[in-house]
C-alpha cells in the first residue's frame, strides 16, 4: 500500500496518515467489495441525474458512466485492481474512474456522501439477496410439496415430547414444514418492500443544496421513492436487522428439520437414510453413515442467530446520524444470506435424495398405544362419557396393556370391560 | 396444594406423583394467568361450536357458556379462586367450571387438547398486545411530530461520529425518529397479519374425528382463518419470535434516542433538560439532576434482545410438534410487552416535558465548522472544481481556522486566496 | 403510595415529584428485596466501623445496630412493611430504621452512597448464590457417580452424530457429564474468588474525605479486601455478567444431557424410563408418559443464554461510572440462579430415580456394526495393514454385511477374504 | 477438486461422492487452516509416542516424524499445497505426508482418531491465543499506567448518569480501566489453566486398544495431563464458549472506554483529541476528524458478543459425543481472537498519542457544582447534622446557586444561613 494515497479522499486537514494497525481495522475492502454491482448501478444513475439537471454538463454525465461502463466490466472480467489503501469499493470505484477518465471522476462525488451511497448500495444488495432467498425457498417448497404428495397416504406416529402420540401420514408431517417456510419467505418479503426507500440524495445527513431529483434516481434503481428523513436515511439499519432476524428464523425452522432427519437416521429409530451423496463417514470408524448434511445445517443455526446478536448489540445506543462503529453492518449480512442459501440448497438435495423407510414408520406408529386417543374419543361419542372421564379410563387401560406388554388391540374385550363396564366389541374397530 | 388433585387431568396411567421440586418447575400458572380472557374466550366459542355441531346438546353448550361466564365475571373482579396444584391457567379454569356447572364440565374438552388451546391463546394475546403497543407507538409519534413542528426552524448541529457535522434543525432531527417509529409500528403489524390464523381444532397434533367447525371457531375469535397444517398448528412459534424481534428492534431504536438524551443532558452539551418528574436524584450528591427515565429505558434494551434470544435458544433444535420446552414461551412475550410499553409511554412523558435549549443548539451549530460543506458546495458551483478537489481546499482552510482558533467566518479573504486564488468575497455568503 | 414521601431520599433540589409511569420504571423493590440480608450486614458493619473511627459516636453505632437488628427480625419473620414509594431495599430499611430509632438513622448514610451499598451488597450475595450452586451441583455430581459405578460394564453403544459408532459403557457416558459439571463448578468457584473484593468505601465514586477504615469493613464481611480503584468499584459488573456465563454454560451442559435423555425415552430408542414422579400426561392422550421434567431443562437453556445476553447488551457502552441502566443488572442473575438451581435439582432427582433398560442398550451396542473399528484395528495389529488401508478394507465388509443385513461376526470368513486375503478365524474373536 | 478423491478417508463403504454443494458446506479448510502448527506438533508427539511403544516401529516413526518436519517447512514459507479435497488442514497434512513418505503415512493416524486429533490441536490453539492476547492486554496496561501516573494529580469531572458528580483525577479514572483489564486477563488465564488437559488417545470417543502412552503425548505437548474421560474429551467445547465470553467480557470494557473517548472528542466535551493516525475525516465534510479507531473498537462489541451467543447456540442440546454441528466450533474462535487482539493494539495506540485537555478537564470540575458532597459532607462534620439532613439543606443550597446562575462558591454566606444558620465563612474553604 502507498503510504501516500492512504487518505486521498478525506486528508486535506491532517498532518500524519493511519497507521498500519489503523489501516487494519479502518480498511473494509475485502468484506465491502461484493457491493460493487450496486455501487455502479447507484452511480450511474447519480451521474445521469446530474447531468439531467444540469448539475455537471451532459457530457461529464456521459464520460462518467463510459467510465462506469468500463470499470463494471473490469469487475465482471475479474480484472479490476482492488487496492487496500482506497479503503473500500467506493473509494476503490471512484480512484479507478479517475485513472479511466482524469479529473472529471471527481465529479461524481457532487451532492453525495458516501454516508447515503452506502445506504442505498446496502439497500439494493438486501433487496437481491432477499429476491435470491425466496426463490430458494419456493424450490425446497416444491421438493416438499412433491415429497408431501408422495406419502400423503403413508402411515407414522405422531410426535409430542418425541413419543408417539397419535397417528399421522408423513406426507402431513412434511407439509407442515412447507408452512413453516411459506411464512420464512412472507418474512423476507415483508423486509424487502419495507426497506425499498432510496437514501440517495441525503448525502452526509443533512441533504444538499444541489437541485438534485430524488425521484429520479430513486426510481431508476427499483425504489418506491426516496426516503423522506434525510438523517434517518444515513442511519438507519433497522432494515438489516429484520433481514438478519428472518434468515434466523428461517434457520430455527431448518434446525427443526434436521433434529428430526438425525434422530429418524438413527440406528434406533431408522425412518430415513439420507443418500451417500449428503452423507459422510468416518475416519476411524470405517461402518459409519452420518447424517453429516442436517448436522452442519443445524449447527449454521448458531451462526444466523449470532449474527442477529452481532447487529442489534453494535446499533445499541448509537447517537444519530451515522457512526463508524456501523462499517460492521455489511458483513454479518453477507454470512446469513451465504449460510442461509447454501442450508436451502443442502437441504432441498438432501431431502429430494433421501429414502424414508415406510415400513418402518407403519410399524412405529403401531407401537406406542397413538390409537388410545381414538379410543377416548370413541368413549366420548358411543357411551357418552364426559372427556375427562374417557380420558381416565383409556388411561387405565393403556397401563393394563403396559402390564401385559400387548397393544391395544390385543386386550381382551372382559379386561376392559372390567375398567369401563359399557365397553362393547366394536372397540376393535377403532384400535 | 393437595397432592392428590395434582395430577387430575392426565393422572390415569400414573402410579406416583409429582415431587414438589417437579411441580416447582412443572407448574406455570403464575405466568400464563394473564391470558385469561383469551382462554374464557375461546373456549365459549368452542362450546358454541360444539353445540352447534350436535357434539354436545345446545343445551350442555349452554351450561357450559353460563358458566365459563360466571368465571369471567369472577376473574374480573380478581375473586377466581387460583390454584397451583391444577398448573396453568387452562385446568384452573376447567376445574373452576367443574364446580360450578359439574360433570358436565368434562365435555368441553371434547374435540380438543391443551396444544391447540394453548397456541389459540396465545395468537389471540399476542395480536391484543400489538394492537395496544400500536397505538402506543402512536400516541409517541403524535408528540414527536408536534415538538418536530414546533422545532421545524431551530437550528442544530447535525452529528455524525458525534462530531458537529452540518447544520440540520431540532424538528429535522425529532422527524428522523418519527420515521423510525412508523416502521416499528408496521413491523408490528406485518406480525398480526401473519399470525393471525386459527390454531383450533388441530387438537394434540393430528385434529380430531369430531364433525367440529373449525371456521366457525376462527371466525368468531376474530381470525383470518384456520391454521392449514394441524402439527404446523400446534407447534409452531415463529410468531413469538416476530413479536420479540419487532419489540427489540423497537427498543433499539429507543435506545438511540434515549443515548442522544443522555448526552444533550450533559452539562457540556446542555441542549436538552428532562422535566423534574423525569428525573431523579443522588443520594449523595445533592446538586444532581439526572435523567433517569432516559437511562432506564436505554437499559431496558437489554432485556428486550435477551428475551428474543431467549425463544430462539429454546426453540432451535426441537422436533414436532409440541415439546415441553414450549413452556417457555410466553415470559418473554409478557414481558418484551410490558417492558415495551412502559419505555413507550416513559419516553413519550419525557419528551412532552423536556426543555429544548435552543440558543445552545444553534450556538454549537455555528461552533464547529458545520458550515464547511456549504463552502466546499460553493467551490464546485461557483469556481467549477471537481468536488474531490473542493473538498481538499475546504480541508486546508479548515485547519488554517483551527490554528487561528477563529469560526470560518471570521478568516481573512486573502488567507483564504492563498489556498484557492478564485474565492471571492462572496464565499461570507454562505459561511 | 405517599407521593409526599416519593423523593424524600434525594428530593432536596426537585420542585416536582415523578410521575406514575416514572414510578413504574424507577422502583425496583420487587427486584431487590431479596437483597436484605447483605444489605442488613453490610449496614451494621458499616455503622460499626463508623463508632470505631469516631466519626459517630460509640451510642450512636449501637442504636444504628440495634436497629438493624429489629429490621433483620422484622424481615426474618415477613413482618417488615415493604413500601414501593421508597424505590428499594436499601431506601426501605433506612426509612424503616428512621421510624425505629429516630433522626440518628440518618448518620448511617455517612461515608457511603447508595453506589457502593448497592455493589456490596450484590457481590456478597452472588458470593452466597455461588455457593449454593456449587453445592447443588456437588449433590448431582455424587449421583451421576454412584450411577456411574453401579453401570460400569453396562454395554451400550457410544454416538457419533446420533450413530452406534463404538461400544462403551453406560458408567462411562454418565462419568462425561460429572467432569462436564466439574468444570461448571471450577468456573463458579473463580467467578467467586474474582468478585471478591470490597466496593464499600468508594461512596458514590470518588470514595470519601471522612476518615473510614476499608479494610475493617471488608474483612467482616468476607471479601479479600477492599477494590482499590473506587470509580472501578461502583461501575464494575463483569462479575454479574461472569456469574451469568457461568450459569449458562452449565445450563448448556444440563440440555445436552436432557436431550440424550429425552432420545433415549422414545419408544424407538427405549434406553431409559423417567419415573412417574418426573413424568407428565397428556390432556387428550391417555396413554402418554412424557420425559417433561428434562424437556423443561433443556428448555430453561434459552433462559439461561437470553439473561447473559441482557446484561451484555445493557452494559454495552455505558460511560462510566454508575448509570442508571445498571439497575437492570440483577433480575437477570437473581433469574439464572433460581433456574440453575431448580434444574440441577429436577435433574438430580429425575436421574436418582429413572430406570436404565440395560439390556435394550447392549443389544443396541450390538445392531450398529459398532465393532468395526475393533476389525480395523485387527487388521492392523494382526496383519500390519497401514491403519488408512484397514480402514477402508472394513469399509467394504462393513457394506457386505448391510447387503446381507446381518451382523458384522454372522459373515462368512470366504467372503471377507474375498476382500482382504489375509483374514483368519481369529477375527470372530474381535467382533 | 478431483471428485474420485473426494471421500479418499472414509468412502470404503459408500457409492457416491458428495455433490458440489455437500463439499461446500462440508469443507472447512478455508478456516481451520491456521490450526496447522498445532496439528504438526501433535502429530510429530503422536508419532514418537508410537514408536516409543512399540505400536510401529523405531523406523517408521522417523520417517513420520521427517515427513512432518519437511510439511511444517513447506507451511512456514508458504509452498505447502493446500486442496480443499482434503476437507481440513488434518486431512490435508496427512495426504502431503503421504505423497512425501510413502504408504506408511497410513499408519499415522493409529490409535487416534479425528475426532481426538481436532480437539487437541484447537486446544492448543486457545492455549497459544490467550498466552497472545494476555501479552496485549498487558502492553495495553502498560500505556494506561504510564497515562494514569502522569495525570495523577489533573483534576477532571467525575461522571454519574454522565452528569459531573464529583471531583476525580484524570489518572483515576484511567486507573479503572487498568482494574478491568487486569480482570479480563485473569479471566483469560483462567480459561487456560481449565482447558490444559489432552484428549489425546481418545479417538473417536471411546480410546483404543493399542498400548499408547497418553501421559507421554500430553505432557509433550505442554497439558497437565491427559483428559480423564474420553467421551468427554471429543465432545467437551465448552472451553471455547469460555474462551469467547473472556473475549466479550473484554470487549464489553472497551466499549465503555471508547464510548468515553466518543464522548470526550466532541466539540462540547473537548476533553480529548485522538492524534491524526488515529482518526479518518469525511469524503464530504472536509472539516471532519472524526475518533474512528475508538468508534470502530465500539462496533466490534457486536461481534465479540454474537460470536458467544453463535457457540452457545450451536452446542444447545447436541447429545454425546461429536455431531458434526461442533465444525462450527472454530471460526468464532479465531474471528474473537482475532478481533481482540485488533482492538487491543488500536486503543493501546489511540490512547498512547491522545492528547488529553487538561485545562478544559479541569475547568469543567469546577462547573456543575461537584463540590456539593464536599458541602454536604462539611455539614455533618463541623454541624453534626445527619447525612441525610445535610443532604437536604445542600440540595437547597444547589437550586439556589442554579437560580442565580453562580458557582456555589460565588454564593453570598447570608443566603446560605437563610437555609442552615449554623454555616460559617468556613464553608468556602470546601467549596
Amino acid at each position: 500500500m502507498t503510504k501516500k494515497d492512504a487518505n486521498k479522499m478525506w486528508g486535506g486537514r491532517f498532518d500524519s496518515k493511519p497507521t498500519d494497525i489503523m489501516q487494519q481495522i479502518n480498511v473494509s475492502i475485502d468484506v465491502d467489495a461484493r457491493l460493487w454491482p450496486h455501487d455502479i448501478a447507484l452511480s450511474k444513475a447519480h451521474a445521469e441525474m446530474l447531468g439531467k439537471q444540469k448539475i455537471i454538463t451532459k457530457k461529464e454525465a456521459d464520460t462518467l458512466i463510459d467510465g462506469l461502463n468500463k470499470i463494471e466490466k473490469e469487475l465482471q472480467s475479474s480484472k479490476f485492481p482492488f487496492r487496500p489503501e482506497f479503503e473500500d469499493i467506493h473509494m476503490n470505484i471512484e480512484a479507478r474512474l479517475k485513472e479511466l477518465v482524469g479529473d472529471v471522476a471527481g465529479k461524481l462525488h457532487t451532492a453525495r456522501s458516501r454516508n447515503d451511497q452506502v445506504a442505498t448500495g446496502f439497500r439494493m444488495w438486501t433487496r437481491d439477496a432477499i429476491s435470491d432467498l425466496v426463490a430458494e425457498i419456493e424450490g425446497f417448497q416444491t421438493t416438499i410439496k412433491t415429497l408431501s404428495k408422495k406419502h400423503a397416504k403413508d402411515v407414522m406416529p405422531g410426535f409430542t415430547h418425541l413419543q408417539p402420540a397419535q397417528p399421522v401420514t408423513l406426507g402431513k408431517h412434511l407439509d407442515a414444514y412447507w408452512h413453516m417456510l411459506n411464512r420464512d419467505k412472507s418474512r423476507l418479503q415483508d423486509c424487502s418492500k419495507r426497506l425499498n426507500k432510496c437514501p440517495l440524495g441525503a448525502a452526509a445527513l443533512a441533504g444538499t443544496p444541489f437541485p438534485i431529483d430524488r425521484d429520479f434516481t430513486a426510481k431508476k434503481l427499483g425504489f418506491d421513492g426516496p426516503m423522506e428523513n434525510t438523517m434517518d436515511a444515513v442511519s438507519a439499519r433497522d432494515f438489516v436487522a429484520e433481514f438478519l432476524f428472518a434468515c434466523a428464523q428461517a434457520g430455527l425452522h431448518l434446525s427443526r428439520l434436521t433434529e428430526e432427519i438425525i434422530i429418524w437416521s438413527s440406528t434406533q429409530f431408522n425412518f430415513v437414510a439420507l443418500s451417500d451423496q449428503w452423507s459422510t463417514g468416518s475416519s476411524i470408524m470405517p461402518q459409519k453413515k452420518n447424517p453429516d448434511s442436517a448436522e452442519l445445517v443445524r449447527g449454521k443455526t448458531g451462526r444466523l442467530t449470532g449474527n442477529l446478536v452481532q447487529l442489534m448489540t453494535m446499533m445499541k445506543g448509537l447517537p444519530l446520524t451515522y457512526n463508524r462503529d456501523m462499517q460492521e453492518d455489511k458483513e454479518s449480512a453477507f454470512d446469513s444470506y451465504d449460510t442461509l442459501k447454501l442450508c436451502l440448497q443442502v437441504m432441498n438435495g438432501a431431502l429430494d435424495t433421501a429414502k424414508f423407510n415406510t415400513d418402518q414408520m407403519l410399524q412405529a406408529s403401531e407401537d406406542g398405544y397413538t390409537t388410545a386417543t381414538a379410543l377416548a374419543d370413541w368413549l366420548v361419542m358411543e357411551l357418552g362419557l364426559p372427556f375427562r372421564d374417557a380420558h381416565h379410563v383409556t388411561g387405565k387401560i393403556v397401563k393394563l396393556a403396559e402390564k401385559k406388554s400387548c397393544k391395544l388391540s390385543e386386550l381382551d374385550l372382559k379386561d376392559m370391560q372390567k375398567i369401563e363396564a359399557g365397553i362393547t366389541n366394536d372397540i376393535f374397530k377403532v384400535l
